[in-house]
C-alpha cells in the first residue's frame, strides 16, 4: 500500500521540488522548470538553488529543508557527489520519493561512483524513501503535463505505459504515440520493474505496457508480476545486452546484471509477455496492441491490390507461423460475383484485377474488404494496399477506417506502399481503429504477435 | 548487339506506339498518353485508336500499319484477346520491340490464356520481335521522362536500375530515390533477368543494379550474367516466393517456375549478388549501396548518444556478424580527452556525457566522429542519435554530412531516434553522403550487407 502511494507520487506528482535547478534557462540549457512550465503542468512547483531568488518567475528556496509545504516528489538535478547529502536532506522533511538524474554511480569505471551508490542505498534502507536513478530521465504523464526529463519531449495522452532503463525511449518513440506515461529506471538502485508494472496494472489510463529490459537483480518478483498483469493488458518487451559483449556494455551503462537469453526468453514466455526481436518490432507491436482488438480466431485473411506483394505475404507467414485461412465458399461467391471470370480466388485475394474491370475502381475493394471482415473463420484480415497520390491515399484511408468501425471486434491492419505511405500510415494512426505498416511482413510480424497473445490470454 | 539494341529500344525509346490507347484521359483513366505528356517525354508519340482521329491534341491512328515511321517501341494496351494479332501487325511494321500489358496469360486460371501466349511465343519465334510481358507495367526512364506504366508513378534521375516481376515496385519505393531506370518483366514471356542485368551492367547511368525475382527459366544463363555485372556494380536482390505456397500462388500470378530456395540462395552466393531478406532490407539495401563506398576494413566504429541503444547495437551486430572494432591507442587519447574521467572509453563510444559535460553540446561529436572516421582500422562508422527539434535536426544532420564529405572513402552510417527522425533521414538522404535509418538495427544489417559485398568484390 505503502509503495502504491509512492508510486502515485512520482507518476502523479501534484508537488515537486527541484533540487539543484540551474538559473540558465536558455536554449540547450535542458532546464526542467523551464519544461514544467511550458508543458503546462498544474502542481506545485519549489526550485532549490542557494543562488538565487527567483528562477523564471517562480521563487525558489536556499535548500529543500526550507520548504514547508508537501512535496511529493524530489528530482535531484546536481553533480554526482551532491546526491547523497540531498538525500539526507529530502529524508528530513519527510519526501519519500526521490529522483536522482546524476550519471556516474554504478554505471561510473570508478571506485567513487560504487561507493556514493552505497551512501543512497543505506540511506534508503533506514528510511520509507523510494528512490528512482540515479541515471534516469524520471518520469512522464501527459495526463497532468509533467515529466521530470531534462530533455524537452512531446507526450500524448496515449493509453501506452512505458518502463525503460534509458533515456531515449523518452525522447519519443519515432511512428508512434509518444509517451503517455513513462519511468526511466535508470541505474534502478531501487525503484525496479515490478514498482513499475504494479503501478501500470491498476492504471486505468494505461492499456499497454511496453518494457525495456537490460536487466535486473529480482527477476522472479518481476515474472510473478508480469504474469498477473498480462492477464489483463498486453505487456510488450524489448530485452537487450543479449549478447556478451552487450551485457559487458549494459554493465557499464546502468550496472544491470543481465542473466542468460534462454532463460529471458522462457521466462517471459511464461509470464504472457510478448517479447520484440528488435526496435522496429518493439514500437509496431506497442501500435498494435494499442489498436487492434484481440484475434478470435488464429488465422487471417488477406486483400492485396498486388499479386507480388500476395507472394511477399506468404513468405512472410510461413515464417512467422500465422496461418492465411481458407476462404469460407460464401466468401468465395461474393468475390467471384466482382472478379474477372478468369481469376483463381484464394487467400490472398488478388483484387485488382477486379478493380480495373469495374466501372468503380473503389467498389470491389470495399467489397472484397466486407467480405473478409465478415469471414467468420478468419481472425483477422489484412489488406495490401499502394499509394499513389494524397486524393488516393484520402479515399483509402477513409475506407478503411470505415470498414474497421463496421467491424470493431476483427483486427485489421493494413500495408501501404510507395512513395507517400508515411503519411498515409500516420494518417490511419489519428482514427485509431486500423494499424498501417510500411511493408506486409512487418504487418505479419505484428498480427503473428497478436494471435500469439490473444491465444496465450485464455490460458494464463 | 541485336539484344543490346533492342533492350535500348525498350529503355531508351525516342518514338513510341501506344497501341489501344483509350480516349478516355480523365481521373482514373490510367492512360498512358496522357502520363507521358505530363512527364514531359520528348520523343515521337504514334497512338492507335481506330475510332478516334486524336486524344489530347496528338494525331492518333487506325492501326499500328498505318504508321508510316519509325517505331522503337510499341506498347500494347488492349484487352489479351486481341493481341495475338496486333503483335503480328507489330511485326508486318518491323517493330522489333513491344511491350504487352494486359494481364490474362499464364497468369490466368484458363486455357484461353496459355493458348494467347503460345500465339504471341510462335509470333516471337518466327521473327527479330523481343517482347515484354505480358502482365507488365513495362519500362521506366527517368532520363528522358519516360514510362509506359499506366499508373502515373514519381521517376528521379537517381542511379539505380530496377527489374521486378510485379508493377508494384513500379508504384515507386517508399523512403527511396523512386525510379531512376526500370523494367517489369511481369510474366516474361521473353524478356527477362538476362536481357535487363545486360542493359545495366553496361549502362552508364546505373550504379546499383536492385531486383526482384519470383522466378525464371534460364537460371544458369542468369547466374552467369549476375556474377558478371556483381565485378562491376552492386546487384541487389529480394528473392520472393520461397514458401510451397508462395511458389503456388507465383504460378497464378506470373506463370514463374520457383525453384528450391537453397538452390537459389547458394547461387545467388556465388553470383556475389546481395540477398535482402524482406522488402524492407530490400530498400535499405538499395539505398545503402547507391550512397555509401565500399568497406576497405571489415569492422566498424560507432559513436552514440545513448548507452541504451549502443547496447542493442552490439545485440544487432553480433547477430548480422558485424564486428566492433577496437579503438586504436590515438582514438582512445582523444576521447579521454573530451570525456569525464569516469567514463570508460570503448566501442561503441558513449559521446553523451560528454556533451554534457561541455561547453558547446555539439563539439565532443563533432572530435568523436572525426577520430573514428580517421581510425585506420575501422572499414565504416555508425552514429546513434537522437532527434529532438527541428533545429537541432538541421544542425546535426549538417554536422554528419560536413564529417562525411571530409572523409569520402569511409561510409557513414546513422539511426536518428525520435519523433522527426523520418524527416531527418529524408533530409539526410538529399544530400547523398550519408545514409540514415530509422533503428540500429536497420543500419546494422545493412552495413554488414555492404561488408559481405566489399569483401566479396575482391574474389568475384
Amino acid at each position: 500500500m505503502q509503495t502504491a502511494k509512492q508510486m502515485k507520487q512520482f507518476m502523479e506528482p501534484q508537488s515537486v521540488a527541484l533540487i539543484g535547478i540551474s538559473r540558465d534557462t536558455g536554449e540547450g540549457a535542458f532546464n526542467i522548470l523551464k519544461h514544467l512550465l511550458d508543458y503546462g503542468y498544474r502542481g506545485k512547483i519549489y526550485p532549490v538553488n542557494p543562488s538565487a531568488s527567483e528562477i523564471l518567475g517562480i521563487r525558489t528556496y536556499s535548500s529543500i529543508t526550507a520548504v514547508n509545504e508537501d512535496v511529493d516528489l524530489a528530482i535531484i538535478t546536481t553533480p554526482r557527489s551532491l546526491v547523497p547529502r540531498l538525500v539526507r536532506e529530502c529524508s528530513q522533511s519527510n519526501i519519500q520519493a526521490i529522483e536522482i538524474v546524476a550519471q556516474g554511480f554504478t554505471d561510473a569505471n570508478d571506485d567513487e561512483g560504487k561507493q556514493l551508490q552505497e551512501e543512497i542505498n543505506d540511506i534508503a534502507r533506514t528510511s520509507q524513501i523510494r528512490i528512482l536513478g540515479p541515471n534516469t530521465f524520471g518520469t512522464a504523464n501527459a495526463f497532468i503535463n509533467f515529466s521530470s526529463s531534462f530533455v524537452k519531449i512531446r507526450m500524448e495522452k496515449k493509453p501506452i505505459g512505458v518502463i525503460c532503463q534509458t533515456g531515449v525511449f523518452f525522447v519519443g518513440f519515432p511512428e508512434l504515440a509518444l509517451i503517455g506515461k513513462g519511468i526511466d529506471l535508470g541505474n534502478a538502485c531501487d525503484i525496479s520493474f515490478a514498482e513499475g508494472l504494479e503501478y501500470f496494472e491498476n492504471d486505468p489510463q494505461t492499456k499497454v505496457v511496453v518494457l525495456h529490459i537490460e536487466g535486473m537483480q529480482d527477476t522472479k518478483r518481476f515474472i510473478d508480476i508480469a504474469r498477473h498483469t498480462a492477464r489483463t493488458k498486453p505487456v510488450v518487451a524489448l530485452k537487450t545486452g543479449r549478447s556478451q559483449q552487450a551485457a559487458k556494455a549494459a554493465q557499464s551503462h546502468t550496472g544491470s546484471l543481465i542473466g542468460r537469453n534462454e532463460v529471458w526468453d522462457a521466462a517471459l514466455k511464461q509470464s504472457g509477455v510478448i517479447q520484440a526481436s528488435d526496435l522496429e518490432e518493439f514500437i509496431d507491436l506497442t501500435r498494435t496492441f494499442s489498436v487492434l482488438p484481440l484475434m478470435q480466431e488464429p488465422r487471417i485473411g488477406v486483400v492485396t491490390i498486388s499479386g507480388g506483394l500476395g507472394i511477399v505475404t506468404i513468405d512472410g507467414c510461413q515464417q512467422s507461423g500465422l496461418e492465411i485461412g481458407q476462404l469460407s465458399a460464401n466468401t468465395k461467391k461474393l468475390l467471384d460475383a466482382v472478379s474477372p471470370p478468369w481469376l483463381n480466388i484464394s487467400n490472398p485475394v488478388d483484387i485488382w484485377p477486379a478493380m480495373m474491370t469495374s466501372p468503380s475502381v473503389m467498389k470491389p475493394l470495399i467489397d472484397g474488404l466486407e467480405a473478409l471482415l465478415s469471414d467468420e473463420h478468419l481472425g483477422a484480415v489484412l489488406f495490401l494496399g499502394a499509394t499513389f497520390d494524397e486524393k488516393w491515399n484520402t479515399a483509402l484511408c477513409q475506407l478503411l477506417n470505415e470498414a474497421a468501425a463496421d467491424h470493431q471486434d476483427k483486427p485489421l491492419a493494413c500495408c501501404l506502399w510507395g512513395p507517400c505511405g508515411d503519411e498515409a500510415i500516420r494518417g490511419l494512426g489519428d482514427a485509431g481503429k486500423v494499424v498501417g505498416f510500411p511493408t506486409p511482413e512487418r504487418a505479419i510480424r505484428a498480427l503473428a504477435h497478436l494471435n500469439e497473445y490473444s491465444q496465450l490470454r485464455r490460458i494464463l
